[in-house]
């Protein structure tokens, strides 16, 4: 990576903004300008970037020239205005929004799982939905051997889910009700604070929400299984940042515990923490901060012969969202998938456009 | 009920045994006593009873003399201490341990499933594990109409599990976390507040906790199918009283969700749970309180065509352990399967021994 990139975030103030700004600085990702955007309404804020602090301007028509990469978290209907124009520019969106996924022709991309799906982009690749993020980092290492047939997942979503007030909305309401005062709601429709409740996402007409819809879809497409089984309940839970799931796996044949252990301890992004004696498994507190989705509690599932159960705790701003996104620009840049404006000025076919 | 009988609660000052009085008192249970005994160093407290105040005694080897039935819920070491006592005084113990579950002289019974096996006891009935009750409250109707086949489940159980001091444990903790401080851990291995972990019982060799083990042992000894497939994940979360379960069914056939639904309106012990515009459905905090099983989100499997998916909220400390109980007691009392102390007398050898 002796290229370095004119890098943009879109929505810098969020939570996943702020993560994505720690880890372009922890990574060294090599930058030759880093351009941080939101709405007009946080134009002029300022946000930290490792010692130094930049001053966040608002996106507009001429925000991406000359533009290497855009790394983009302003939810859906804003990566839909914006994405067309960034592209324009000759920039590679990187979206962590839902509004592209499905888009054939947009690649979905996590890079433990399907790196060279990101040469095909044709200037926007989209971060899948954290909690497939996390399913899939540690079950596609376990597929690579013996295909998986059918996935049956239930999830423990932290507040983060919701963006960083909802966060902070979980404190005020658990606080309201240590004092015996009726918690305050905004973010979500039902009190969070010691209580949890399904995944408040629109429901489908079989009665899935979408955050469980995007589980099974997102999933398919990046394993590159069309009609891979995949049910899924997604449930919020009083946690603050890191997401965790039980999930049980079928395989076409039977899959010991002892080898599905072995293959996880050495597989990318994944750490098995499993320590029997003490009852000491993954847990959001500690997968909170850190990039490895932790797995443990890996066994033979009781109910069927070739099913494996297995449990695990991921960050869900982390490798959830914006550690996956890093992840991507570290790819394109790595394999020549981007090309910087410098060079886009001499050859404007080759990439993007 | 024209009979009244003398009935005593061992463990009357637990999370359990408090709300045994208050269900006794609610349900007016015939009585004809009421004796409330716990451990030496509880002896002298003082319980609510109605609108009563009772005065704790020292269970010791006369404390059930003439008393009917045993409301036991004082832990495993204590209920097998006691049980042969107070069966040898005559009394029927309906014991909310785990001790003698699976022994199988003694029934282990859910009113709502299988009451009839209640007429075999030996002046012993076990009350199942929590968990496992609130499942087959909400399961067994269904399984009524087509066989299930295979269950996998995925719980979210609340502090009250472990008893009233881990509940309060759970605020303190979250207090602490709140004020920045370091949070306590007595009740449990790890932090609750805002985390969660698996259930902290001793694990078996196939990496299962005794929690797991109890909803596949008991819900196939209540349903009566010695080989039902059944496959568990529990989770302790950050909630007060009420468990929550993701519930994967797979019958013999399809199962429309429409007939599913129809058969849970009517079912005893179930309440359906389920707008679908509003995104209201079964919530712990809606469940605490409250004698039914909520429960909601009752669809087609995604990933397989005779199966099922439904979640639900119960109270842990009602229906999953104190109600259950009293509702075994009225069973024996309605179908004269217990012979109060003054009839014994007369008929030693018909009942109990």
């Amino acid at each position: 990576m002796s290229q370095s990139y004119r890098v943009a975030i879109l929505g810098a103030t969020g939570a996943v903004g702020t993560e994505l700004l720690q880890l372009l600085a922890e990574r060294q990702f090599p930058l030759a300008e880093l351009r941080v955007l939101a709405s007009e309404r946080s134009a002029g804020k300022r946000v930290a970037f490792g010692d130094e602090t930049l001053t966040v301007e608002a996106v507009g028509d001429r925000a991406f020239d000359d533009i290497d990469i855009v790394l983009a978290s302003a939810g859906g209907s804003r990566s839909k205005q914006w994405a067309s124009v960034a592209k324009a520019a000759g920039a590679v969106v990187i979206d962590n929004s839902s509004a592209f996924r499905m888009d054939p022709t947009v690649p979905l991309v996590v890079p433990e799982i399907n790196p060279d799906a990101a040469a095909d982009h044709e200037g926007l690749i989209a971060n899948p939905n954290c909690t497939t993020i996390l399913m899939g980092v540690a079950v596609y290492p376990l597929h690579q051997v013996h295909p998986i047939r059918r996935i049956i997942a239930a999830t423990y979503q932290s507040a983060s889910g919701a963006g960083a007030m909802a966060m902070e909305e979980v404190k005020v309401q658990t606080q309201a009700i240590l004092d015996g005062k009726t918690p305050p709601t905004n973010s979500f429709p039902y009190p969070l604070a010691f209580n949890l409740f399904p995944h408040n996402t629109p429901l489908n007409e079989a009665g899935y929400c979408e955050e469980e819809m995007k589980m099974v879809n997102e999933t398919r497409k990046i394993f590159g299984v069309p009609d891979l089984r995949v049910s899924a309940t997604c449930i919020r839970v009083p946690v603050l940042r890191a997401h965790s799931e039980a999930i049980n796996l079928e395989f076409d044949q039977p899959f010991s515990p002892h080898k599905a252990k072995e293959i996880l301890q050495s597989a990318p992004g994944v750490q098995v923490v499993e320590d029997w004696q003490a009852n000491y498994f993954p847990m959001p507190i500690d997968a909170s901060g850190i990039d490895p989705v932790l797995v443990g509690r890996i066994r033979q599932d009781l109910s069927h012969p070739c099913g494996l159960e297995l449990w695990l705790s991921g960050d869900q701003v982390r490798k959830g969202a914006a550690l996956n996104a890093v992840q991507i620009a570290e790819l394109l840049a790595q394999r020549n998938w981007v090309k910087p404006a410098s060079q886009r000025q001499t050859s404007f076919a080759a990439v993007g456009g």
